[in-house]
C-alpha cells in the first residue's frame, strides 16, 4: 500500500497557498471591489467573518482612504485584537479613523501585555489620552506596566495569572478553578506560590487532569523552573525559552516576588522580531517597515547610504593614488574591481555566519578561537582556488602572464583578509556591547575595499613600474 | 514610590549573559580543564546537573577529540533528548561514538517526532541500523513517519495524542484521564473526534478544569480550529500558527482523519530554521553550520563566490569597454567604485525588506504595485540627495565640474535602477516558485554594477570625448 492509497495523502496535496486562510485573494479582491463601488453592506457582510489576524492584514494592505473607510466600518463594536496584530504604521492610522470612547472600550478587553504593548507605542500626548479613557482598573495595570523598561520581560508579560498556596489538593485546585474565579481567558499552567507570594513550583493542566483528587499539589507540581527577573531584555527571555523548551515562566521582582507570566506565544512575537531585526540591520533597512510611507523610508535609507558613501571614498582614495600607474596601464582599472567585490563577498558570508551564531549565543570566548581560525582557513583555501581561476580569466583576457600574477596574489591577500576580519569585526563589535548586525557589514566592505585596490594596485605599481 | 523601590527592580536589574543558564562560562571552562588533566570523575560531577540542552551545547563547543570524550562518558544512562538539541555535523560524531544498543535504545524514549527527525537526518545505511535496532513498534511509527515529505507537517507532528469522542462528559474524560492511559508525556489540548476520527473539535485543558463534571465535551469544545494536511510544507504551517496564534493543531489525511498534533514548542524551531534560512540565503552560506570543518564549508562558499565571480566579470566588461575613455581620464576609474556600490547597498536595503515580506506573506498580488512605487520613488529621492552629495565631493576633488556633473546624473540613474530592480527582481523570482533569498542578491548587484558603470562611463564617453 502506498502513503497515498492509505489515506496519508503525501503524495497527493499540493499546498495552495493562502488556501487555508480567511483572507483568500478571492475575498480581498471582492471587498477592493465593493469598497471602490461604495457597497459597504457589502464590505461589512465580507469582513465580517474574518479572524482579527486577517482584518489586520487587510486593512494594512490598502492604500489610506481604503484604510480609513475600513477602519470607520470595523469602528462600530471593534474587535480590539485586531489592533495587535496591526504593523505600527498602520495602526496609528486606524486608531486616528476610531474615537476615543470607542477605542478605550476596545483596549480595556485586551489581556494586560496587549493592551500595555499598544499604549506604549503611542505618542505621549494620544498616550495620556487613552489612559484617561480608561477603566480605573485596567488603567492602573496599564500605567504600572508601562513603568518597566521597553522590550523587558516586564513589558511582555500578562498579569492575569492562576495563583494557588502550596498545601492545596487536586480536588481543592479544580473545585476553585470551577467556580471561575478571576482566571485569564486562556492559560497553561498555574502558579504555586509561599506566602510571600514567591513561585516555588509550576502546575501543568495535564498534571492536573492526571492526579487523584487527594493529591496534594505540591507532589505534582513542578519544582525545576526558570524565573525571569522583571527587567530582562525580551531577547534573553526568547533564548531561554528556545533553550529549555520553555511554555510558561513565572516573571518575579527583586524580591523574587511573582508579577505575572510569560507564555511561549508571546516569546514567538519576539522571535520573530528579533530575527527580522537582525536581517534588516545587515542591510541598513532597520527601523520603518513595509507600510511606512515613502518620506520615512527614505530619510531612514538615507542614514545607512551616506555611511556607505563615506566608506566608498575612502576605498576609492586608495585608487587616487595609483592614478599613475592606472594611466599606464588602464587593464588595472577593469580589473580592480572584481578583487574587491570577491572580497566583500566572502566577508559578507563570513559576518552573517558570525553575526547569527553571536544572537542565538552560540558563539562565545570558548570557541571564538577556533571560528576564527577555520574562517581564515576557508579564506585562504577559496583564496588560492580564486586566484587559480581569476589570475587565468585575466591573462585569457589581457594576455599579460604578470598581470595575472598580480590578480591571482591579490585574490588570496583579500579572501584571507575577508575572513579573518569577517570573524574578528562582528566578535569585537559583541565584546563592547555593540550589535554586531548594525556596523559590521560596513567595517567590513570597507576592510575589503582598501585592501583589495591596495594590494592589486599595490602589487602592480611595485612590480609592473 | 519609585519602581525600584516597590520591588519592581526596573530600575535595577542589570541582565548579565547566561547567568540564568546551567552552563555558565565557569562550568564550561572547568568541564573544559578536567577534560585536559583527564579528571573523567570530576567533568561527570560537572556535567550532570545540565539539562540536555545545555549539554547540547557544551558537545558543540568542544574540539573533536574531547567532544567525542564526553560523548563517551554520556553513553551511558545517555539523555535522548541531548541529540535532539545537537547541530547536525556534532550529532553524526555524537552517534558514532555511541554504539547501537544503547542508541536504539535512547531514541525509543524519544517523542515520535523527534526520532523520526533524527533518524531522518541520518545517511541511508545508518538509518537502517539504527530502525534494526529498535522495538518494533517504534521502528512502525518512525518509519511511517519518514514517508512523509521532508519539512512537511507530517514530519513535525506528534503521533501521541489524546483523543475522545463528542458524547463524553467532563466526568468521564477526567476519569479516563487518572487512569493514565497511554497519554503522551505533555499535551495542552484534547482533540475530539467522530467516529471516523475526523477531528471535529479541540478541548483545551483549562477550559475542561472549569466545566462541571456532568457538561459534555461537545459543549466545551472549541469547534472553529485549523487543520493542517499532512503534507503541507512547515514553513506554512509556521504561517498559519503565528497568524492565528495557535497553541496545537491537528494533522489530518487526505479523508480528513485525525493523525497526529503540532504544538507551538515544535513551530518555533521551524520559525528559528526558516528566519536562518533566508538569513543566510542572501548571503549565500546557507548548507552548512557553525561546527562543519573548513574543508565543506570552503567548498560550500565556493559555489556562491564562482557566481559572485562571473557577475563581477561582466561588471568589469562594461569597464573594459571605456578603457580609451579612461586611459584620457584616470579620475573616472578613481570615482566609478562609488557609483557602484552605492547602487549595491541601495538595491540590498530594497531587496532585504521585499524578502522578509514575501517569506511572511505580507508582500501579495494586492499591494506589490505599491510596494514596487514606493521603492522607485525612495530611489529617486535619494538619487538626488546623493547626487549632490557625491556630485560635490567630485568636483572638491578633481575640480571638474562636467565630471561632478556626471557622477551626479549616474548616482540618480543607479539608484532608481536599485530601488526598481531591487523590487522588481524577488517579485519575479517568487512568481516564478524560485526562493526569493537564494537568488536575488546576485541578480541586484549585477544590474546595479553594470548599470552603475555604463551610466558613469557612457555618460562620461559621450561628454568628454
Amino acid at each position: 500500500m502506498t502513503a497515498a492509497a492509505d489515506g496519508s495523502g503525501a503524495a497527493t496535496f499540493r499546498p495552495t497557498s493562502f488556501a487555508l486562510y480567511g483572507l483568500t485573494p478571492e475575498v480581498e479582491r471582492a471587498v477592493d471591489l465593493a469598497l471602490q463601488e461604495d457597497r459597504l453592506d457589502d464590505v461589512e457582510a465580507l469582513i465580517k467573518p474574518l479572524h482579527a489576524a486577517d482584518l489586520a492584514d487587510l486593512l494594512e494592505r490598502q492604500d489610506r482612504d481604503d484604510r480609513r473607510q475600513l477602519a470607520t466600518l470595523l469602528a462600530t463594536d471593534f474587535d480590539p485584537l485586531v489592533l495587535s496584530y496591526l504593523d505600527e504604521t498602520v495602526r496609528d492610522e486606524v486608531m486616528m479613523a476610531i474615537d476615543d470612547g470607542d477605542l478605550a472600550e476596545a483596549v480595556a478587553q485586551l489581556d494586560s501585555d496587549d493592551a500595555v504593548d499598544l499604549i506604549g507605542e503611542l505618542d505621549a500626548p494620544e498616550q495620556v489620552r487613552l489612559l484617561k479613557a480608561l477603566p480605573a482598573r485596567d488603567r492602573a495595570m496599564v500605567e504600572e506596566g508601562l513603568t518597566y523598561p521597553e522590550e523587558s520581560a516586564g513589558r511582555l508579560m500578562q498579569r492575569e495569572v492562576v495563583v494557588l498556596p502550596t498545601h492545596w489538593t487536586v480536588g481543592q485546585t479544580i473545585d476553585f478553578l470551577r467556580t471561575g474565579a478571576d482566571a485569564p481567558d486562556d492559560f497553561y499552567g498555574i502558579f504555586v506560590v509561599d506566602p510571600a507570594r514567591r513561585p516555588v513550583g509550576i502546575l501543568y493542566l495535564d498534571r492536573l487532569l492526571r492526579a487523584n483528587r487527594p493529591v496534594r499539589i505540591s507532589d505534582i507540581m513542578q519544582r525545576d523552573f526558570h524565573r525571569l527577573p522583571v527587567a530582562m531584555d525580551q531577547e534573553e527571555v526568547a533564548l531561554l525559552f528556545r533553550q529549555y523548551g520553555l511554555v510558561v515562566a513565572p516573571v518575579t521582582d527583586n524580591e523574587n516576588r511573582l508579577l505575572g507570566a510569560i507564555t511561549i506565544d508571546d516569546v514567538v512575537t519576539v522571535i520573530d522580531a528579533e530575527a527580522e531585526e537582525d536581517l534588516m540591520r545587515l542591510s541598513g533597512v532597520s527601523g520603518v517597515g513595509l507600510y511606512d510611507n515613502f518620506w520615512n523610508v527614505s530619510r531612514n535609507r538615507f542614514t545607512w547610504l551616506a555611511i556607505n558613501l563615506l566608506t566608498a571614498v575612502i576605498a576609492s582614495s586608495v585608487i587616487g593614488a595609483f592614478q599613475t600607474t592606472i594611466e599606464k596601464i588602464v587593464a588595472l582599472a577593469v580589473l580592480m574591481p572584481i578583487v574587491a567585490s570577491m572580497g566583500g563577498n566572502a566577508g559578507t558570508q563570513t559576518i552573517t555566519i558570525a553575526v547569527r551564531a553571536l544572537a542565538m549565543r552560540e558563539l562565545t570566548a570558548i570557541n571564538a578561537g577556533r571560528f576564527v581560525a577555520r574562517e581564515t582557513i576557508v579564506g585562504s583555501v577559496n583564496g588560492v582556488a580564486f586566484a587559480v581561476i581569476a589570475g587565468l580569466i585575466s591573462w585569457l583576457w589581457f594576455g599579460d602572464l604578470q598581470i595575472a600574477g598580480i590578480m591571482a596574489a591579490a585574490m588570496i591577500v583579500n579572501l584571507i583578509v575577508a575572513g579573518l576580519f569577517g570573524t574578528l569585526i562582528p566578535l569585537t563589535l559583541d565584546r563592547f556591547g555593540i550589535d554586531p548586525a548594525v556596523a559590521s557589514s560596513v567595517f567590513i566592505t570597507t576592510v575589503t575595499d582598501v585592501i583589495g585596490f591596495l594590494s592589486f594596485l599595490g602589487l602592480a605599481a611595485f612590480i609592473l613600474l
